[in-house]
């Protein structure tokens, strides 16, 4: 069951680009090589633990689906991957988390230093990267979106007042920290096409960005330690905000509302308290509302997809947008 | 006595591009400055911090010197200054340091977290300032750098085996933690002039860098706490070893060893047995050789400056490497 939402799997997914994309792994582990032997070491398990390749599989397919034949383009969704990874790895040392596709986080496994120092080894290697293929482009949209995604970092630490956190600022959060790179990297992957295909993919990338963290959002509600890796409502432990409970909590009687403000003033809230309140957001419509707001990026997405001719990449970016919003992990 | 050298002061030093380096502070707040009342708080923070501002001078005055005439001299500056901070707020998080030239650091006075992430921020806005130069060349020196120095870090991190740490490790660390940022400062600043000035530039900053370096780790062996706001010693009792404990160790007979070796061991050793090891290491030469270590590196960035026409700004870059290996704090 793992890796596959209710009728669309990733592998079918990314069928259209699966030449290209078998080439990623390697071209990664070239951008990253290093000399000194701890380098190696963290590399060694960053590339073990390889993720679905998403954001790789997005460029292709919109450098498939515009026609833009463009020579570089493994060495991007290589690039773009790592720029993911370096975000990563600082997100976990951040967050102080312990595990990351069910393997030890960099800074569980090394060190709090290591995972510092590395995540800026990584991003470094990817600029360093980008200058390389000597176009100035690429370098301009990654580097904007790797400081829009530090803004969104600061966004949630400076999201301290947690029950005032509103709609608005839960969406510029989820535009910063995921959905700009989805939209870079779809732009990226259609660089050499038509400016207007291009517009199109930036379209497309960042409203399906938006619709895959609100149903990641979503997840933590509704998915089972089991299936994500993660226990069912670790947000709302970490005293996290995301639009499920901003949706309900407008909606809550006044205990109610009081249960939520005392899981939010519990430093370390017991299970069943976390339970209440998920139930809670479920019962005044937080989980539907929630659907429905990622549903309605998603017909965003789709409806960008109508600038490009039909082929095979264009329904797989289709069938992306289902995945984004159907998967379960 | 603060910021003042035997004979020669950074005033001095400066005094050729007094115009150009007094606009570098604000240009650096320019490229900085963002809408999230966070952000700007840390800002506010580091510029209030200001340093020396010794790279965006030799920016300058490598400009100058070769007769460059380069309009982006200014935002480079604060371009390469900007690089240098991004590097201090991560180092401070790594090293858990409490203060840094006298104030807070970011770690200490906001969180790891956001030590973390500010880093990512600045040097993900350098790289985005960098680009919309529309100029290659900077890119490309500035991102190599950063990487360097990034590897420069891990190669501290791996150095575990300390005192099996030798010289040609010693100065590997050096030429990527601090040489390859002074080089490529000087580099930057020459890159409209000749090539060959060009070279000589990054030499004289390669050289001037190693030299400021070696330094700096023998001011710890050497300065008062009241002048470097550092108690003397420090690196010792952090268990870091550099080049005059490498130089005096082998002339050490088996006692004197063995006291060192105990300090090692030692997870937090006393005041007395690091002034010990202070001055086991000076009755053994070790001060004085890596001085003359040091005076060697001199040289070479003196030779370098014969690339230059006689100027100002080219004297000014001579008293510079006085200045770098001369100054107590």
């Amino acid at each position: 069951m793992t890796r596959q939402a209710a009728g669309v799997s990733l592998a079918e997914i990314q069928r259209p680009v699966a030449a290209p994309l078998s080439a990623v792994p390697e071209e990664l582990a070239r951008i990253v090589a290093a000399d000194l032997p701890l380098i190696q070491e963290v590399n060694g398990h960053l590339l073990r633990m390889k993720g679905k390749l998403f954001r790789p599989t997005l460029l292709l397919l919109a450098h498939e689906a515009t026609g833009a034949l463009d020579p570089r383009a493994v060495s991007l969704a290589a690039i773009v991957e790592l720029i993911h990874l370096a975000t990563l790895v600082h997100d976990d040392s951040v967050d102080h988390s312990a595990l990351r596709r069910g393997m030890p986080t960099v800074n569980s496994l090394f060190s709090h230093q290591v995972a510092v120092i590395m995540g800026d080894y990584l991003y470094s290697r990817a600029i360093t990267e980008l200058v390389r293929l000597e176009d100035p482009e690429p370098v301009r949209v990654l580097a904007r979106v790797t400081n829009a995604m530090t803004v969104g970092e600061m966004r949630q630490l400076a999201a301290f007042e947690a029950l005032g956190f509103d709609q608005r600022q839960y969406e510029l959060l989820c535009r910063s920290k995921t959905a700009s790179l989805f939209a870079a990297a779809c732009e990226v992957g259609a660089l050499t096409s038509a400016p207007e295909q291009r517009r199109a993919m930036r379209r497309y990338g960042d409203a399906l960005g938006m619709a895959f963290q609100i149903a990641d959002d979503l997840l933590d509600y509704t998915a089972a330690e089991t299936v994500t890796g993660k226990p069912s409502g670790l947000d709302l432990k970490e005293h996290k905000v995301t639009l499920p409970l901003i949706l309900a909590l407008p909606r809550l009687g006044p205990d109610d509302r009081r249960a939520v403000e005392a899981l939010f003033r519990d430093a370390a809230p017991a299970d069943e308290r976390v339970a209440q309140v998920v139930r809670l957001v479920e019962q005044h419509g937080g989980l539907e509302d929630a659907r429905e707001r990622a549903a309605a990026f998603a017909a965003e997405a789709e409806a960008a997809l109508d600038a490009l001719a039909p082929s095979p990449s264009r329904d797989a970016l289709r069938d992306a947008i289902v995945y984004a919003i159907e998967r379960r992990n």
